[in-house]
């Protein structure tokens, strides 16, 4: 009902740009496009045509609000909108935003294009663009933003005060970092202890010495986690010699935990990581998914040829066909869910290194207790339907799902397990390779079972 | 290597307070939790033996901190360490904590237990609780905290610099909220803007009155969209004549985000919602689970029933149950990717109300695609290794297997999106169903194209 609802207030804002568009109401389109806030644009950005999108970015002013505009935008929007729009313009518009925004949208366009907008622009943005695009994509530095409101240590509060009176674009001023004579980051001060401390105090003596900074390498997830773990609305980044580049802000934080649990989601389904799948043409979408099917091909592949191998059996109980299909799918979702509460479990810390085993144990236990209740359920219905099959059939059945489920466990958790011990994010390959190995292995165990029993 | 790092410094942690905890030495012990940030101390208790936990909690004090980190910790062990506690401890603890932490720990506590300790506390605390207790329990009353910042919008500047200075208690004091004398909220100040206006400025006249507020009831997955769409670090929660509530803060939001992630993971996985389910039992693990493998065990039983409908073909050409496992698992992959990349799109606002239909177009697209490249591939292999088979074997494999992938990305998509059409969470139930039409579907197209191939 509350997403229906959201949706609700999206589809009238889109119908009231439609009906502006139809009757080429630019004048009204302009204010419009100011009124509306730069994330409900983007959002109604995605329900436009691209003539639509193309008509209404052109009439938009070059202003902060349309940068900010830009850097709520999917990339690939934004790539379709830059991409027949002067030099000039995207100079101008990426002018108006914040560091860490202008090297997001210079990250969309071709690096050539990009070359060309960072030349129009004046030295002093080029250099701080230029620091920023350095470092890698999904790093704190690339994610900071460089203007920060710094302090001396030997000033007043009552000056510090001041100071802020004048200041006008640093972002999110709710804490003041506080330098020494050598620029080097001594400590922090939050706005409200500046507010209720007596003017004459210099602000080393009130400000917090112990700060918790990060370096611009720093991974964003690691970045998110440090954030989320201590509450923090922003978290400074340093260089090695303390000298402050810049803070990651709770907000940029909150848009990396959903960014990552998307790619997380989309790599445990084994559909690639690019969060904006949707928007791509089939053939992209198709080619990101192709690879990651293709563990799954050579899995089936394995089985087929494992099965070709058990021909004979197959012959003489053509029955035992009939039940590959609930073998392989129960072994593959127990896998599926022992793999992802541990992935899950890594990224919010509940896997400890060194309970391994003892994690390993209980998945085991886990598959047991499933498996016994799943192999009765499923030895009882194969005897009823296929009466007239093998006495065993039963017995065979219900065996093998039961270790099926017990190894598809076990394996499921071990997969994600060693992946993090070679230092590859588990998030990444797990699906496909836990149902991969399923396949085959469930393939192999029911007709080593099989063969125990019907050959007596 | 940086969650190694980071796992490194917790192993630090933990062995130290096992040495501590050999020696008896209670003073240090009682020192190194309270020099632990909540949070660390938290993460730490994953990793102590039950006894272990119960030792160190013993000692610690009764105040704020102690508090802070029974908020953090995994319900699960904070249920474990209340457990044998006296009633008056945990008042005594619970006394300490803002109002939502408050409910939470009660909430963890049976109902009688809770409702001992809430009769030990004083009136005013009493009636807090019972009304955040109130709420539903992943609603905007039941994240938010009560304890606000309101001034009246008559005072001026100055004196609410004053005010501010005496007051002690509220939480983030980074917005301060604005009343009439109805005392209905009218508009919000930074506490920035306050710092740097005269100090004679009515508070109405820079207050902002365009106040994006919540209701109590608000689900928590809204509220974080709220929080997340426009970069707030606070939101306010009203009644129905505008009275000021309580606010939600970012930080709580940063943790709704990364549990609404983690449910949403493990549901599409078919493993239930708990996020603990890691520190449950093997016994209660597996019964979470084992709902949503009867769907894959229903699903599995109709596919043994239809192939023993077909159990002619097969006696003629064996062969055929050798592919049965890569058709139904190349199936169920392109499923799962679909699904699971409609889930996360609707989760993040890409798929939009009246795209339906082009969404499925584009899905089957990206079947068909991948079904021919897959489809012959598998044809090629199929007649390589069962030269001796039926000569349209080649054919009828690689048809089956781009027929599954079309039918498979198909059911992947639509099942998302009747789900959400029905108002059911689609996260919750899309992936068992969607594994359980797959191998039913791919079995039976399977045997139709067999049937009209190999009769000829």
């Amino acid at each position: 009902m509350r997403k229906e609802m959201f949706n609700h207030e999206i589809n009238i804002l889109r119908e009231t740009y439609r009906r502006l568009l139809r009757r080429q109401a630019k004048t009204n389109l302009v204010k419009l496009t100011r009124k509306t806030h730069p994330a409900d644009l983007a959002t109604v950005f995605r329900h436009f045509a691209d003539e639509e999108q193309i008509e209404i970015f052109t009439l938009m002013n070059e202003n902060e609000h349309t940068a900010e505009f830009l850097s709520e935008l999917d990339d690939a929007l934004v790539n379709d909108l830059l991409a027949n729009e002067s030099l000039e313009r995207i100079a101008a518009i990426i002018e108006k935003a914040p560091t860490n925004d202008q090297s997001g949208i210079l990250n969309v366009l071709d690096e050539e294009k990009a070359q060309l907008v960072i030349e129009l622009l004046n030295t002093e943005e080029q250099e701080e663009i230029a620091e920023i695009m350095g470092y890698p994509e999904d790093s704190a530095g690339a994610l900071m933003n460089t203007e920060v409101f710094t302090l001396h240590e030997e000033i007043t509060a009552g000056e510090a005060i001041k100071t802020l009176q004048d200041q006008e674009d640093a972002e999110m001023v709710f804490y003041l970092y506080i330098t020494d004579d050598d620029d080097r980051l001594v400590g922090i001060i939050s706005l409200r202890d500046l507010t209720t401390t007596p003017s004459t105090t210099t602000l080393k003596d009130i400000m917090i010495k112990n700060v918790h900074s990060i370096r611009p390498e720093t991974d964003q997830e690691e970045v998110a986690r440090i954030v989320a773990q201590y509450n923090y609305l922003a978290v400074p980044v340093i260089d090695p010699d303390s000298h402050l580049l810049g803070i990651v802000t709770v907000d940029d934080v909150v848009d990396v935990i959903r960014e990552e649990a998307t790619e997380d989601f989309l790599q445990m389904a084994g559909a690639g990581k690019d969060r904006e799948i949707l928007l791509k043409s089939s053939w992209e979408n198709a080619k990101t998914r192709l690879p990651w099917l293709f563990a799954s091909w050579v899995g089936g592949v394995i089985a087929a040829y494992l099965i070709g191998v058990f021909e004979n059996m197959l012959e003489n109980i053509i029955a035992l066909a009939a039940f590959i299909p609930v073998i392989l799918g129960m072994g593959g979702n127990i896998a599926t869910q022992s793999s992802t509460i541990i992935v899950r479990g890594m990224a919010t810390g509940r896997v400890n290194i060194g309970g391994e085993i003892k994690l390993i144990l209980k998945e085991m236990q886990v598959g047991l207790l499933l498996g016994i209740l799943y192999g009765i359920l499923l030895g009882v219905f194969a005897n009823i339907i296929f009466a007239n099959a093998h006495d065993y059939l039963g017995i065979v059945v219900g065996l093998s799902i039961c270790v099926s489920m017990i190894v598809a466990a076990t394996v499921g958790t071990i997969i994600p397990l060693i992946l993090r011990k070679l230092d590859i994010d588990p998030a990444v390959a797990t699906g496909p390779f836990v149902t991969t190995s399923i396949d085959i292995l469930g393939v192999l165990f029911y007709f080593l079972i099989a063969g125990l029993f019907l050959s007596m």
